[in-house]
C-alpha cells in the first residue's frame, strides 16, 4: 500500500488541473453534439486528472450522465454525483451484479453471458447493451443480436433497455473507411432492436459529424484537453500542466556523457539541469533523449535516459538568469503540448495523461 | 484527487506482492555484499510495490538503513521505521531543510549549494555527500571537491559526514569500461575527503564484484525481483504478479480486425479474450501487438492496440476449458517474466514496476 504522502510546500513536482478548461471543453463538445445528451467519461480516475473534481466540474455544467470502466469506479463516483446516471463499461459478473443495484449503477451488457447475469440478478432494472461493430473488444457481435431482438419483440428481454451503444475503432482518422462501415453496422443493429436511445461517438466520433452523434455522446479525452484527431489542430483547451523543479545545475565539458548507459555525449560546453521528476512520476522513460522541458517558456531538450526520479535537460541555450536550483520546468502544458509529449514518447495522449500523478501533488484551478 | 476505491471481491485486477521474495532477495544481496551494510532503496513507493510493506519486510530481515528520493517519501516512511536511518537522495532546499531535521532524515548533499543550505539550517547534523563520477545527473563534480576537502581538513565542513556516495551509469553491463572508470574516480575522490563510510553500488554494482562494494550498498530493483544485469540470468525471486480477469470471450473470423486503428487482422478463425486491464492500470500501451498474457500457465499473445482499460489476447491455442469469462490471466509473474515484459515494451523493468498499481488491488503475501 502506498504510504500517505504529506502534500506541502516541499513537493518538488506539481500537476495543475484546470477545471475551467474541462468545463470549456465540455461546452464545446456539447455544442458540437447539440440535440444529443453529452455524457462525461471519467474512467481511469478522470484520465489521470481526478475523477471527483472532473465530475463535480461537469455536474456544474449540467452534465447528468457519466461513464466509468470498473464497478469500483462507479461505486466511488456515486457519492460525488448522487443523482446522476452512471454507466459501468465492464458490465456485471454474477458476484458483482448486486453491487450494481445497491449503488444504482447502470451496467453495459457486453455479451450474452452478461445479459443472462443481469436478468437473473436484476430483472427489470436499467441496462445498456453494447454492440461490437468492428473493434472486436467488447460487445455483442451482430450475429448474436437476433436472440435479443426476438426476446425484445416478445417484450421479455428481462431488463429495461436504456441505451444501445457501440464504439469506433478508427475515429481518430476521419479518412478511415472503418468509420462508415461501423456506422452502417450500428444502424443495422439498431433496426433489429426495439427503439432505445443510441450512442456511438466518443470524442473522435463527435468530430466525425452529425451522422455519428445519435442520442448520446461519450467524450473522454477531449474533456481533458487531448486531441481526438491528431492530424488536425487541437480544438480543446489545455487541462493539465506538469511541472518539476531544478535540483542541480551543472556545467559539463565536451566528451562527458549523461545518464544511464551513457547514451548522450556532450558535444560542447553544456549547462545541464537535473530536475526532480522521473518516470515514476509518469514522465515516460521513452522521453529519454527525445522529450522536452520548458524553462521560463523556452524549450530545452531532455538529454540522456530518463531516471526513475530524475530527468536531465540541456539548458545551455536558456538565459542563465532562468537556470537555477528551484526553477520551475514545465513538462506538459502550454509550451510543451500534450500531443508533442505523446509523439516524442511514441504513444497516445491518453497514456500520457493516465500515467500522470504518482507522487506528484495535484493542484486544482477553478477559473476558466 | 483520486476517489477512494473500495477494495473488494469485485476487483477484476490484482497485484500480488510476495514479501517473502523481497526478504529472500535482500538476503541474497546481503550475502553478496558481506561485510558491508546492505540498505534498502524503497523510493517511488518501493518501486511500485508498496514502500510501507517493503520496509517492514526489510526491517524484519535486520535492515536498518533506507533510501528514498523525495523528502515527502522520507516523511511518510519515518513512522514505519522509527529507528532506522533514512537517506533522502534529492537533498535539501532552504525551505525544506527544517523538515529533514524534524523527521530525522539524512540528506544527500548533491551540490555546493545544498552543502551551504545544510550548513546554515542544520549545522553539525548528519549528512551524506554525493560525488558525480560520470552519470552527470546529481552530485559534486570532482573538480569541486577541493573546497570541501580543505574545509574538512580544517575540521569545519559544518556537518557530520556519515556517507560519501556515487552512482554508476553502466552497472547493468559488466563489460562497460565506464564501471572501472567511475570506480577509479570514486577512489580518487575518497582519497581527498576525510575518512567516512563509502557507497558506490546499487543492485547492478553489487553484482560487479568485491571492488564495488565499499562500506554500504544500496540495492533497489533486485529487491523487487528485477534483473540488474539483463544479459545474464536473473538471480532474484519474482516479487510481483499482476493478473486480470476475462470479461468476454469472442470468436472472430479471418479478415476481422482487432482494436483501435484496426492494427491487427485475424488470419484464421480466432478465439479472442478481452481482459479488464489496460494501460491506465500500468500495463504499458507499448505492449500492444507485442506483449503476452498467460492463461492457466500457457502464453497467449496480446493482439491489437492496448486500450486504457482493456486488453485483447488471441487465446485460440489455449485449451477451451481454460478460456471463459472470469478466468484469471497473468500479465506479470512466474510465466510472463518481468524482463520479458520490459523487453516487449522496449523499456526497463524499473519502469514496468513503477507504473504498476493504479486502480489495481494489491495483495501482500507474507510467506517465503
Amino acid at each position: 500500500m502506498a504510504l500517505p504522502m504529506s502534500r506541502s510546500e516541499y513537493d518538488v513536482a506539481c500537476l495543475t488541473v484546470r477545471l475551467g478548461a474541462i468545463a470549456q471543453n465540455y461546452r464545446l463538445l456539447r455544442d458540437r453534439a447539440a440535440g444529443a445528451v453529452t455524457a462525461g467519461v471519467v474512467k481511469a480516475d478522470g484520465y489521470g486528472l481526478g475523477a471527483g473534481e472532473a465530475t463535480r466540474t461537469l455536474l456544474a455544467q449540467g452534465c447528468d450522465t457519466f461513464f466509468v470502466a470498473r464497478l469500483e469506479e462507479g461505486i466511488a463516483l456515486r457519492p460525488v454525483a448522487p443523482k446522476a446516471r452512471i454507466f459501468v463499461l465492464d458490465g456485471p459478473r454474477a458476484a458483482s451484479a448486486p453491487a450494481f443495484v445497491a449503488h444504482d449503477l447502470v451496467p453495459i451488457l457486453n455479451s450474452q453471458e452478461q445479459i443472462e447475469v443481469w436478468r437473473r440478478a436484476a430483472r427489470g432494472h436499467d441496462a445498456a447493451v453494447h454492440i461490437d461493430t468492428g473493434l472486436s473488444r467488447l460487445g455483442l457481435p451482430p450475429s448474436e443480436l437476433s436472440v435479443l431482438a426476438a426476446e425484445a419483440r416478445q417484450g421479455n428481454h428481462g431488463f429495461n433497455l436504456v441505451l444501445v451503444m457501440s464504439h469506433l475503432a478508427c475515429a481518430e482518422d476521419p479518412a478511415s473507411p472503418m468509420n462508415a462501415e461501423q456506422l452502417s453496422r450500428f444502424r443495422t443493429a439498431l433496426a433489429q432492436l426495439p427503439p432505445a436511445p443510441a450512442s456511438l461517438a466518443s470524442s473522435g466520433g463527435i468530430l466525425l459529424g452529425r451522422d455519428y452523434i445519435f442520442d448520446l455522446v461519450r467524450p473522454g479525452i477531449a474533456l481533458f484537453g487531448g486531441n481526438p484527431q491528431t492530424a488536425t489542430p487541437n480544438l480543446f483547451a489545455v487541462a493539465a500542466r506538469l511541472t518539476g523543479r531544478v535540483l542541480q545545475v551543472r556545467r559539463v565539458d565536451k566528451g562527458d556523457t549523461v545518464g544511464y548507459g551513457a547514451t548522450f555525449r556532450v558535444e560542447r560546453p553544456t549547462t545541464l539541469v537535473t530536475v526532480a521528476l522521473g518516470y515514476a512520476d509518469g514522465l515516460m522513460r521513452a522521453l529519454g533523449n527525445k522529450g522536452t522541458g520548458a524553462i521560463a517558456g523556452q524549450k530545452a531538450p531532455i538529454v540522456g535516459r530518463m531516471s526513475m526520479d530524475l530527468v536531465t535537460l540541456d539548458a545551455t541555450d536558456i538565459p542563465p538568469a532562468s537556470v537555477m536550483p528551484g526553477a520551475e520546468i514545465e513538462f506538459l502544458g502550454d509550451t510543451v503540448r500534450l500531443e508533442d509529449v505523446a509523439a516524442a514518447a511514441n504513444t497516445a495522449a491518453y497514456e500520457i495523461l493516465t500515467l500522470l500523478g504518482r507522487r506528484v501533488r495535484r493542484v486544482y484551478e477553478a477559473r476558466s
